[in-house]
């Protein structure tokens, strides 16, 4: 096995994730349009696509392993290989949370349309930036760019606090609406959620960047 | 570096692993009795305890790294620390979830204590046998018992849809005690992703357990 059919598969590896991402995020996109726009299509293909991203998942791992199988891989290789393992659970992840906001989308369809004062879609457009952004730190090796996902987390955290604040006040002055104001709750916990990964992502391309030269020894305490 | 010695480092790992999932799992515990006991020293504990989780998940990722670089490790020791990889990611996430409910449990020292219709305590030793199990299935290699606790999480994922039924009925009859339901349906959705990180676990032992024959190509399609 030589050497740059390793690194083909180095390659491979990161174009596949890249999919897998652009399918996650894809998700997510579908679920809060079903929810905003009241939409059973956009939630029945965010069920349907599921599927899909536990292959794309399964595969990359399967990919992972072989490289990992094929050669004595460098250092650097191994903390690419590992970032990859570790990113790809997070992308399966956020297509769960894309899952959850589409059925909490179809559940509202059950009950009368209500014009809630806060802002579900900037909260999600928010959160795909931070997932993009975590990809693109990736794809560039960029430690800086993924430090900066990092603190985007904050104002995704604040928009979810902001977000239940309101939903607690809205229920108690209005009962009639729980069920939609507890599901705007859940729908911004959801995106929060995605945000975290979106975070883990970005600790995991600072741990390839910035750990790659760094001598590890078995055995220290 | 002889293959003792890599043998050496894969036990290492695995007693690391089990160390941090009794760390994840006393979190869990720590954080339902703050909420239980509305004692403020046990969610110190989890918060307190954060930081250690996450030091121990670092170092089992170190680990993992020391001992795929020290050989050319054979496809069941790969498939092996490939799941102890995941495992971790996943315990360390069942500590964020701890941490998320001893945040709950700290909010509510702000109102005052109701008896709520639902048994959390029992929804989170039902999460917490998950755990267990899913780490005792690892330990044995025991895919069969892996397999019992994908079935637990139906049980864990009924429990927090009938909490949060409960709940909303109650916030419609006695808003004024909507903060304490919506922090109870709160904690109630956080020990459902204690569950699914178990279930992760333990398909993650299956993925090694049964995956350990399987041959793999790389290039297919």
């Amino acid at each position: 096995m030589t050497r740059t059919r390793f690194h083909e598969g180095l390659d491979l590896l990161k174009d596949r994730l890249l999919r897998m991402a652009g399918m996650a995020e894809q998700s997510i996109v579908r679920a809060v349009n079903a929810y905003r726009e009241r939409d059973r299509s956009q939630s029945e293909l965010v069920f349907a696509g599921e599927a899909e991203i536990n292959n794309a998942e399964r595969d990359i791992d399967e990919l992972a392993l072989d490289l990992l199988a094929m050669q004595q891989p460098m250092a650097v290789d191994l903390r690419f290989i590992l970032a990859v393992i570790k990113i790809n659970a997070d992308l399966e992840r956020v297509g769960d949370q894309a899952v959850n906001i589409a059925e909490r989308a179809e559940a509202l369809l059950n009950v009368p349309a209500v014009d809630l004062p806060i802002d579900i879609p900037l909260m999600a457009a928010t959160a795909g930036t931070m997932i993009r952004q975590a990809l693109e730190a990736f794809v560039l090796g960029d430690a800086d760019l993924a430090e900066r996902v990092l603190t985007m987390d904050d104002t995704v955290d604040r928009m979810n606090h902001d977000i239940a604040v309101t939903m607690i006040e809205l229920i108690k002055k209005s009962p009639e609406f729980t069920e939609q104001a507890v599901d705007a709750m859940i729908i911004a916990r959801n995106l929060e959620r995605v945000g975290d990964h979106a975070t883990n992502i970005a600790e995991d391309v600072i741990f390839w960047v910035r750990g790659a030269d760094v001598r590890h020894h078995l055995g220290r305490p």
